[in-house]
């Protein structure tokens, strides 16, 4: 017995150590996905849970092209998401500077890299996709909302603390105005923004 | 000596079966990373080893603001690919409706699905990125190149075969004009879309 202690706590350790690779900055806890009929929750599950994303604006160096590129970012502290998603850019990279010179932007995320779409294929509706559309807006420094967006991006990537001063990283918001949810067949869910912003809770305070 | 055997071959196999969750869909051999220096090995290397990404578009739904997409893509048969990203689109979903009125189109992967970005945050220039922009076409069923296509998606996306026939899905590419790629410190990596599809190759025909 002593030999299958020793072989198991092994086992357990190294699947630890496997799994803890895996969710590298992710959220401590991975709530079950919700049902397909609700597409808030659907939606602000996979903004919860997701760290990184692909951010779209308007490309100044390329005539108007759209610009897609890939970023970091978080809607808030774990399991106390606002479901904006929070960026920290630096002019030093196109996206940001496009953002400033025109606004318009979107922001895709997939259930894939959650682990949680099996054997489906990430382009099957049945491995969900967000994207939201709207305003990417630099942050005031001197605003609460400031200071909520840099404990959500700081709690979820941890490095961002460190980046150089020199760099001028500073926070942007996708001002969120149109949504696009795939998940299951049928097409896109209807999902207005008051609805994906103030879903339904439960008096647990978790979204229904 | 039998029950270390034993908890071992269990350890092996609970292992395998992880890691091959994790590399569903992929390529069966995963080359190491090119070295920084290289950028058209890098690119090419983002490219053959993603088989997602996000596909831009501008919306016709939202008056010309960009859009983006989760997309299934790929380049070629396993360590056969082209460099081109290619994909099987319906115009059942904007990004397909948006690029037959508007080529203009950019498509972005990361290296952080790919695992070898350690614990470095998905925005860290260590941790690569590529956003290939350009037009997105829809190729002539017709051709060589179609088939060519067909065989590089089924390959990597082999439920893309059992696609409902109904939905008209279509295979379109990506003709690159500009590549933006981050690889390490100091801002992108100067690359040439003739660097990027004709690298330099040696005597074994691997990607220098």
């Amino acid at each position: 017995m002593l030999c299958l202690n020793t072989n198991m706590n092994m086992l357990y350790l190294m699947l630890l150590l496997i799994l803890g690779s895996q969710v590298e900055g992710r959220l401590p806890s991975m709530p079950t996905k919700p049902d397909p009929d609700d597409a808030a929750a659907t939606a602000r599950w996979l903004v919860s849970l997701n760290f990184w994303g692909v951010l779209n604006t308007i490309s100044i160096d390329l005539g108007g092209a759209p610009f897609s590129n890939v970023v970091s970012f978080s809607d808030g502290l774990p399991n106390e998401g606002s479901g904006i998603p929070y960026f920290y850019l630096t002019t030093l990279d196109p996206t940001a500077r496009n953002a400033l010179k025109d606004e318009r932007a979107s922001f895709t995320v997939s259930e894939y890299p959650l682990g949680t779409c099996g054997k489906k294929d990430p382009e099957n509706p049945a491995c969900s996709k967000l994207s939201l559309t709207g305003k990417l807006k630099l942050v005031d420094e001197k605003t609460k909302e400031a200071k909520f967006a840099r404990n959500a991006l700081f709690s979820k990537h941890p490095e961002m603390k460190g980046w150089p001063e020199d760099h001028d990283f500073q926070v942007f918001k996708l001002e969120i105005e149109n949504i696009f949810l795939i998940d299951w067949f049928g097409g896109p869910k209807p999902l207005t923004v008051e609805q994906y912003l103030h879903p339904k809770m439960n008096n647990a305070g978790f979204i229904l």
